[in-house]
């Protein structure tokens, strides 16, 4: 992949990247699109990266499906792509981590204490390994987004970040390879995160501004869904991701529910 | 840095990178020799980097001279010069850090805890403004060069690294610009550390294999000398750092010594 990427930056073409844990759908298939519209060679790379996983977490569940993810790369136009075995990114003696102080302690971080280190560590991995000029992630992972958008800034990555706006199917729920765990009655109990935000912007247009009192609202409108169980319900501040107490400006709400033994998340700026 | 790097690289052309704090000397000089052999193209940076200092350590007091080094770095055929402000490369939200688990918790990272986490990642910072092909370190700081050689196989650095062995004044005391704090009765205390290298070389020749009688040996010698103050004296494995009991193959020895406020290391592999 580095001869590769070195050749075609000799030639003055321009590499797009786009990170998955495969099993891709068409939020993914955006984010490709999205490379290539913007550069002359489009790297997908598919790596189910164990550091980002946490104890007891979906490892070793989550889905894979290999044939049918190199051919949407291709029905997209990817020009190649990178599956690394774990073995191959972590050796036997490996023991580098990147990791950042602030924005991790928000939101995913609290319930998934190393996730973005793992994140953060595959990515730098992957930029170092592909070479892009341009690398595009979804605004689905909002807090990963930021993680990432503040470590290219931090560690002087040559390599511009695209965020590209979440797809959803039918009924609003954020499309995710883990929708595939959902039973019928789960996927329709999963629709109350999409609806929890679009109830918050509802509520910031009727002028009630006091994050307390929607996220209360919000919280007990969710735990009225079966099969729910809520990890977080947050408003904060886009930048920071620090919690705030009033809407004065625009704000992120985000928020993270169980459904099931499924981790879902969704998340919106809401607008006063 | 890096347009300049992308145009050296779409010409064909090599880079090799020496990254320094400046101050320099013939040490230093010889790694740019060293690096000029190598590539078309040589980038000498300069700058103390604060993050690699601890609290109470030498950061302010930390000798500076870049007229001077400007014009060595000339001589010796440096293409370019990259010296950044502190401000430049850690911006007020800055909060990322390259850190590794095992090798750091030895020899001097056990008095300087977060000295090698400022390492790693100022030369993670470096090599992606710089994106050199091949860079070049002293065998004198031989943990950070091991700390280096790790990180650049664990984060899939796309750069040859290069260790050039100690230079050393008339006498054996390694160069370094510390030792420009050093008083003319401190600078022959100073001869304890090459002293006690060569030394050890000589009981191993003898074939003395106990580190623990080695070690005691070698301590007391030191505590011979006037104003010094031991931080370590440690012989052991040289690709873990573990410490190892009896000298069966070659071993590092390694060793930090306070001559006056001077902090100073020297580094020999001993050899049965």
């Amino acid at each position: 992949m580095q001869d590769r990427a070195d050749r075609l930056r000799r030639e003055g073409r321009t590499i797009a990247f786009v990170p998955t844990m495969g099993f891709l759908h068409e939020g993914h298939l955006s984010l490709m699109r999205e490379g290539r519209r913007r550069c002359d060679d489009l790297v997908v790379s598919i790596f189910v990266n164990p550091t980002q996983f946490g104890p007891g977490e979906d490892l070793g569940a989550y889905p894979r499906n290999l044939k049918r993810d190199l051919e949407l790369v291709e029905q997209v136009g990817g020009d190649a792509v990178f599956t690394p075995s774990a073995e191959e990114l972590y050796g036997k003696n490996y023991q580098t981590y990147v990791s950042l102080e602030k924005l991790p302690s928000h939101l995913c971080g609290l319930s998934r204490p190393t996730h973005f280190r793992g994140v953060a560590t595959v990515v730098s991995k992957l930029f170092n390994i592909v070479k892009p000029h341009v690398a595009v992630f979804g605004e689905k992972d909002f807090q990963q987004l930021a993680v990432i958008r503040q470590m290219v800034e931090d560690m002087n990555f040559d390599v511009q970040i695209i965020g590209s706006p979440t797809l959803r199917e039918a009924g609003g729920l954020a499309m995710s390879s883990r929708n595939s765990y959902l039973t019928a009655g789960q996927r329709k109990s999963a629709l109350c995160l999409y609806l929890s935000l679009q109830k918050a912007q509802e509520m910031v247009a009727a002028d009630i501004r006091d994050v307390k009192r929607i996220v209360e609202e919000i919280s007990t409108f969710i735990r009225s869904f079966p099969e729910t169980q809520i990890d977080y319900v947050a408003i904060c501040d886009p930048a920071t991701l620090d919690d705030v107490d009033m809407i004065q400006g625009p704000c992120l709400m985000a928020l993270a529910v169980k459904v099931g033994k499924t981790r879902l998340i969704d998340n919106m700026i809401l607008k006063p």
